[in-house]
């Protein structure tokens, strides 16, 4: 069973597999060399290399865990966490953990090895974001879970182990630690000036239009002041809503429409770059904590796609202070003139 | 003139090249494809290649920016942060920057290239050590200076573009959120129990001893119990003191064996693989702040080293929440029978 432990200085939290998936030995000759299997797992025809799937938009008359569907939901086959097993936190002197409860679904984009996100048409993109909202509204019915994380990565050095396109989902039983930051500064700002800080970012970034690189009737997508990496982008939501999973179908189009021209950007831009993307969203609401007692009012659900063109230095992780060789303004220029 | 720049939700600061330093065309090719230069800037009989050294440690009778030396520190040549400037603290409407002024060095570790930290000699470690200790305690008189930040990446993953053995020194006009996040766990800790946490970290990891790497008189190295990485390791000294440039010469000697045999245990049993460390010590006390009202009894200067075994996902970076596949008391076991 995975263990969650939490560092009793930062706060943060860790996910240890204490099931020995992988023994000091596996690092002591070649670091990390991983090989694609020789059989795709994620591919049509081949259903039955993976765990049985959990949702699938389907060609009518399909059969679950047969050929003929667009998007397919098959838990990990190496989950980060269990699903099954009862939620157990537990101190062991000054530390604590939890059992490693939680889910981890694979999310295949496309039955097409060759099509990554970007080169789908624009139904295909909004079918995978659909899958990402009806993903998360199902998990958060199961109270164990406290945060749903859904991310990709694209890419070997961005963390991908398989070529076929898919992203992932995580559902955890405790908040990281950056989100509450996050949530919390969205709350002191609305408690200070009583204004959404997220409406005031996206106003000023409209007005100054430098760090633009394109928008929508729903979504803008922008460089973020403090990028903390080249080309890093934002996609925020023009309408205020903290939860990712309340997004309306109109809004699935048009976040679809913004992915797609974002990252296609990033690939005729930059030479397909290495990425990973990661939706912020709200914690889910159960135990009553002050920061959300306006949270409707206060945070705002948004996507970000961080580039990997840079390695990351090891006074980065630790210190949580990067250093981007690319302002954001030049950043936001050179895409805005790439043509999609 | 960099800049730094505060994100407005999150609080974290970057450092952002203003100058232009690479430009976005830069990253369209190959992504970040940096090669050694011809002739190594670093080498004994080239310093006329590095700006006029700061400090050096040299044989009696050999001249400043000449041969002679055992540790040499120079500014580096493309410093994230200027010395020049004075420090102009602005807004922009809700962004807040400050000119990127600060000090940006290079400690060159050994003249011999192919000689590395842990291969050196105890005295050649020490003298790296006490290089360390006295270009903090001259830089902490500078009072635009907030924190340093001591620092080694090993190997291109790591963060390192040359291969000749150095380590860096950053002085920067912000504590950054992390160190933050620590400073404030640290004093709830001390508010809550009225005792030190690092302290009692120590007193339980030595009770318990699974996670024990290697100690001496005056330092322990252990796994961190809630260990993002693979063979993280954590040097932690003994005695109390917030501040790594308040180590006496006793400790710098017993600092160097520590370090010494932690990295090559690492060395050996890892087949050299590329790491990072990083000193954490407490900020510059100048403005009066809450959490500095207790931090000689609440906070403890450390050293972190990290292995990089593995990718970092994007998750990992957007969410600080680590999946670590090796728990730390089979990294500490495995590490501990390595024979140096």
């Amino acid at each position: 069973m995975p263990e969650l432990r939490q560092d009793p200085v930062a706060g943060r939290w860790v996910i240890v597999a204490t099931e020995r998936t992988r023994r000091p030995k596996d690092f002591s000759g070649h670091h990390e060399h991983f090989s694609e299997p020789p059989v795709n797992p994620f591919a049509e025809g081949k259903e039955e290399l993976t765990p049985p799937e959990i949702y699938a938009i389907r060609e009518p008359g399909s059969k679950p865990n047969g050929p003929g569907w667009k998007v397919r939901v098959v838990p990990n086959k190496y989950p980060v966490l269990r699903i099954e097993g009862s939620l157990e936190k537990e101190g062991d002197g000054l530390y604590d953990h939890i059992s490693g409860i939680g889910a981890h679904e694979v999310v295949i984009e496309t039955p097409n090895y060759n099509v990554q996100l970007e080169e789908q048409p624009l139904e295909g993109v909004a079918s995978v974001v659909e899958t990402y909202r009806i993903r998360m509204t199902d998990l958060l019915k199961d109270t164990r879970f406290r945060y749903i994380i859904v991310f990709k990565n694209f890419g070997r050095d961005a963390g991908a182990t398989l070529g076929h396109p898919h992203s992932q989902i995580i559902a955890m039983p405790v908040t990281p630690k950056a989100v509450k930051t996050k949530l919390t500064g969205a709350l002191q700002y609305y408690e200070h000036k009583e204004r959404n800080i997220f409406s005031d970012i996206l106003r000023q970034e409209l007005k100054d239009s430098r760090r633009i690189v394109y928008q929508n009737g729903a979504f803008v997508c922008f460089c973020p002041y403090a990028s903390r990496f080249p080309f890093e982008l934002c996609i925020m939501p023009r309408r205020q809503l903290p939860d990712f999973h309340k997004i309306d179908s109109s809004e699935v189009l048009q976040l679809a429409d913004v992915m797609k021209v974002s990252l296609m950007k990033l690939r005729r831009g930059l030479n397909q770059p290495q990425y990973n993307y990661l939706i912020h969203t709200a914690p889910a609401r159960y135990p009553k904590k002050d920061y959300w007692s306006t949270i409707e009012q206060d945070y705002r659900w948004h996507l970000e796609i961080t580039p990997r063109l840079t390695h990351i230095a090891g006074f980065e992780v630790g210190t949580g202070f990067y250093v981007n060789p690319v302002p954001p303004e030049d950043a936001a220029h050179f895409l805005r003139d790439v043509e999609v």
